[in-house]
């Protein structure tokens, strides 16, 4: 029920043991792993397909914020094929119309998974993002996406799109640990999966991070299922 | 009056030399580079790096289309100031709260220009982006933005930017060339630069193409002078 996002701080030191260390110590705990462009500024490449090799059985989620125009898109979409990513995020934002519709065809044809984004987890999204939720919900299911991501710090976001978009959809919740949202929050508001970043892998021992993150999660989800 | 877009179609061969041959052959002519998430997929921080090189006098834009929260936008701020780029695009739809009030600062700190994207050249941006244009110019405003990208398959969009936001505020505009706005077309709607990609680098010889391109762009810039 954990995503755990490998976003490299500064001073990490050397970048590939940082990966290594982080993934192999973590892998039997997580479902999967969400690299983003902070990663792949530092590292190219060569750190999503390192990422991929450590962590052959966890779904590998490209949170690059797609949100180009559709050409632009797809050929972003050529190269993550290539690098063994399983799944993407992209913006509802950038709208369908030579821009989704493109990118949805190109998952499709590559066997990429798409999430779409329909809020986020700060404030700022309230300014324009929020304000279209139940449009985006519409282009999730005109894209046929995989997931949406719906943040922790949005309950009743959460609880909003798991009524419209039904049981089908996977629902993945970042906000929670260093965001301010308490472990297994958004699981029992309706997300699938949590994404916590910092909290983890900004610690001196992600596998101990992570295995008391997994304790309260399981407390919370526990106490809210009575 | 150009900026030279790198994006890496499929089949550039190899990618460093290609970069080199595209580079060394146009950096007379063009005032910038922009370079993006294909490239960074393709080559690396080392291609990013390699254009800065070859290119010491001219702009290095990253057009990242940087639509995070705020803590992850710095740090890739961080990375791409590392890599020598002078200026990077960002999305207003994002927010000014805990997502453009931190890029600015950061980019202020770090000496780099921050451009917002307030339009898109491609048929979606209607859908929600241009909706919003307004507030965005207000965003613009706020963040202290250097530039800002509207596209020249929508001159009025330029007009109003140009109109609302004076003489100071850089203009770029994408969509010319395969995007079928002509050459010259949106200078003549009150824009600095035009952002020409494929139709130059695309073809076989992009020297020839982009004198061409220069030629078609001087003769409508003197027409609609006149």
């Amino acid at each position: 029920m954990i995503v755990l996002a490998l976003d490299p701080h500064r001073g990490v030191g050397d970048l590939g043991s940082w990966l290594r260390d982080v993934v192999e110590s973590t892998r039997d705990l997580v479902y999967g792993y969400k690299v983003g462009l902070p990663l792949l500024l530092a590292g190219g490449p060569a750190a999503y397909r390192a990422v991929r090799e450590y962590a052959r059985d966890n779904l590998l989620i490209a949170d690059l914020k797609l949100s180009d125009i559709g050409d632009i898109m797809s050929l972003s979409i050529d190269y993550l094929s290539d690098l063994g990513v399983d799944a993407v995020i992209a913006h509802s934002f950038v709208g369908y119309r030579d821009a989704l519709d493109k990118l949805s065809t190109k998952c499709l044809e590559k066997g990429l998974k798409l999430i779409l984004l329909v809020s986020m987890s700060h404030r700022g999204s309230e300014e324009y993002i929020d304000r279209h939720l139940g449009e985006f919900i519409g282009l999730v299911e005109k894209t046929g996406a995989w997931g949406v991501v719906a943040p922790a710090t949005r309950p009743n976001v959460i609880r909003f799109v798991r009524e419209r978009l039904g049981q089908k959809i996977k629902i993945f919740s970042p906000g929670v640990g260093a965001q301010g949202a308490g472990p297994g929050s958004a699981i029992c508001s309706g997300a699938d999966y949590e994404i916590v970043g910092r909290y983890v892998v900004g610690s001196g021992s992600p596998r101990e991070r992570l295995l008391e993150f997994i304790e309260l999660q399981r407390e919370a989800v526990e106490r809210c299922m009575k």
